[in-house]
């Protein structure tokens, strides 16, 4: 059936059910076509699509062909099968490829089928690696607030949202929400050096508290997405690894956004010179044009289970489909073709520079982000006074995300106690459409201050 | 790359983790390729996928030119949008057809990449519905015996399997698990009559002991897998709906296995004449063409939060991806166009019949099931002893997996306690096929019983 713009809105109120959402919205956005960095809703019109459909669409929208291509020989050769202890060839070679591509140690992969199944599938790993080596008592991690690590209940233990955890009852794994690395709201964030040194002697209590030897995990973004891009300060990350190494606590890159290409690397934590003994990864790792996640993980996570003849008693039936893994092997073999992460690094600098104008506005506080992940924090005057909730209901909520549809523009207004407008342009974007981008984003936020800012 | 089968072994056993299995298999079944309802490995051997790999190839593997044309057509157009306050045509049409498949009442779709997702995404729905009707200390549920629904942590707290949940911590929700329906095993198994009422009385039993007012949620699949196929007695669910209704508590199907066609109806508990109020969908939704899952809900449950402008506190970035919506909708067009739950309905009987002509082997104690998903369970004489743990481990993680695989069957060992072997083929058999795999099953069983049974 094809549906005219009305019957889609109409059907799509009385019978599909929205994703963190409201499920009844005055206008749905119901998109219907992409092309190159665009989306297209059913009305015709354009958008940039500076989000990349959720960190995802790491090549935008028109490498479909190509796509289905790679989806046809499989599908026609081999649709589907598990790997519950069995496997077919592009498990294996997706396996072989993405270890290759990892810091130095981590050899082994496990796929799922998005982010949540990929946290949650990592922590499974993490605690049969302590029933392994006789460390059974290891049950509690680090996280740190506000961080977003997925919504199934274990992935949500590890989430620092405390609304989205609320009515859920309490979390299946006790975990420690440490501080995050926003400098621009820190007291020391003005010296990296004195911020590091705080942030790290924070967690290191933490482990302390929690009992250093009943501690299993400390899970980290290499730069967090929520509250908005939030880079860490120089050796913040080797300081995690020596932590975790003198307390015998596994470490874990949650890269589902930052992996993939999104700071011009295939794994984000290479660019911190540290190896982690797990990774997640999801979204970018198709490009999403199938879905598909993945836990990559360290020998030394792994072979106690190995040499114990264990079981790994976790599995999820649709994990390494042979479809998505076909596509995520062709998204490697276009990543490398088209220079994909060579035109991050290229132009991430220009992207900066082009964001860092930004804050000659009123309405923008700060500017972060590394790659093709930025953020505004927007703030109420010069002082950067925080707008209150009632304030960011009506920036966050009511203003900007109909703004910038009329932009042009999709983008991230997100509230996670400050306000923050997030972007993360498809890795293909050339340096007009950053400019576009950034463009667009500076006539919005013009707008914004005049209705928000107070001067 | 093309690699070989040797290289493939190596390959996998250095990268490639394994999902509910040992991470190292002598020789790992890795499969190359699929033609109707066989299955190829990487030596060229043929095997029946008597299994459907894990109940979800529900079309077998030969429509996979005609799924790529789907794929296709989605992938060039729009290949990815999420349903995150957006949506796009595939999610909306498939909502909408879904839906219109569903029992009476249940007029709303979630979608998700899989089952585990699709169960945590149910309890989200019933937790924002009693928050949302004024009674959020209902967080407790009643689940089976043995029974399972998912791996992730709230999945896993319905799951009845403790040796899957013993290393993961205290269950984040308060789940009472009652008895299967196994009459085989039940003293008064052979009258149904009294069976179904004691069931009923021990649920209501539990719902007592936990607090009336504090349930909000009964979970049970059609016909129980885990255990072996597990139909419940004339009138059981009926028995759930009146329970659930007497004390304002959701009643929720759990049919990632028992939909899509595989008891010869899109919803299995259509068979019984009643209602849910959830229904969970995975594996076939696609014929595993495609990772989905699915959450049908009832009007009555999503409309206090649509009436209240609530936010739904969940969501998976790849829920309803299009291009998996796109095989979704083709796979029910081909479900109608070709008969496929007419071709269930006829041959079930004729299955049904041969898979009872086992009997007369005397390891089989029992045959059970329905459509095409049938289970015998094993014993040691004609008494039925059951195997002890030494024995099982012996019979169906020694002998049954290879001597299956050698007879050109791929089929499920199952060891919950009782011994049973599982079969669950595609939906597209026809009767010869049905008659090979129950012609190897009795092979391979009649070895088993020179082997293990005792008379």
């Amino acid at each position: 059936m094809t549906l005219t713009h009305e019957e889609l809105q109409r059907s799509a109120a009385d019978h599909l059910l929205l994703h963190f959402s409201k499920q009844r919205l005055d206008d749905l956005l119901v998109l219907d076509r992409g092309e190159g960095p665009y989306v297209f809703d059913t009305r015709g019109r354009r958008y940039i699509d500076a989000l990349s459909s959720l960190f995802c669409a790491q090549l935008g929208y028109s490498y479909g062909a190509e796509m289905a291509e790679a989806a046809s020989a499989q599908l026609t050769r081999l649709p589907f099968n598990t790997n519950w202890a069995t496997a077919h060839p592009p498990a294996i070679e997706l396996a072989e490829r993405l270890t290759g591509l990892a810091p130095p140690g981590l050899t082994h992969a496990f796929f799922t089928n998005g982010g949540s199944e990929s946290v949650e599938a990592a922590w499974k790993l993490v605690r049969e690696h302590y029933v392994a080596i006789g460390q059974p008592q290891r049950t509690k991690a680090i996280a740190r607030d506000i961080a977003y690590h997925g919504v199934t209940l274990g992935a949500l233990a590890f989430t620092g949202v405390d609304r989205f955890k609320e009515p859920f009852g309490t979390p299946p794994i006790d975990v420690t929400h440490v501080s995050t690395t926003n400098a621009f709201r820190a007291p020391d964030g003005d010296d990296p050096d004195a911020f590091r040194t705080r942030l790290l002697a924070e967690l290191e209590a933490a482990i302390i508290a929690a009992g250093p030897d009943e501690v299993a995990l400390i899970i980290a973004e290499p730069v967090q997405n929520a509250g908005g891009c939030l880079t860490a300060p120089p050796g913040y990350w080797r300081g995690l690894r020596e932590l975790a190494d003198r307390y015998g606590i596994l470490l874990m890159a949650d890269e589902v956004i930052t992996g993939c290409g999104r700071l011009g690397e295939w794994f984000g934590v290479a660019r911190e010179g540290v190896a982690p003994d797990l990774v997640s990864l999801a979204k970018g790792i198709t490009s999403a044009y199938a879905p598909m996640g993945a836990v990559v993980a360290a020998e030394r996570v792994v072979q106690p289970m190995v040499d114990g003849g264990r079981v790994l008693r976790h599995g999820v039936t649709f994990g390494g489909h042979p479809v998505s893994a076909a596509i995520a092997l062709r998204n490697m073999e276009i990543f490398e073709r088209d220079g994909i992460l060579e035109n991050v690094r290229s132009l991430s600098g220009h992207l900066e520079a082009r964001m860092r104008e930004l804050l000659s506005l009123p309405i923008v506080g700060d500017v972060r982000g590394a790659g093709f992940f930025w953020a505004v924090e927007l703030v109420k005057d010069d002082a950067n006074t925080t707008f209150d909730q009632a304030e960011r209901d009506a920036l966050l909520r009511g203003f900007l995300p109909g703004r910038l549809l009329e932009a042009g523009l999709i983008a991230r207004a997100d509230d996670r106690g400050d306000a923050v407008l997030q972007i993360a342009p498809p890795l293909v974007s050339d340096t007009a459409l950053l400019d576009d981008i950034v463009d667009g984003l500076h006539d919005v936020l013009t707008d914004a201050g005049k209705k928000f800012a107070t001067g």
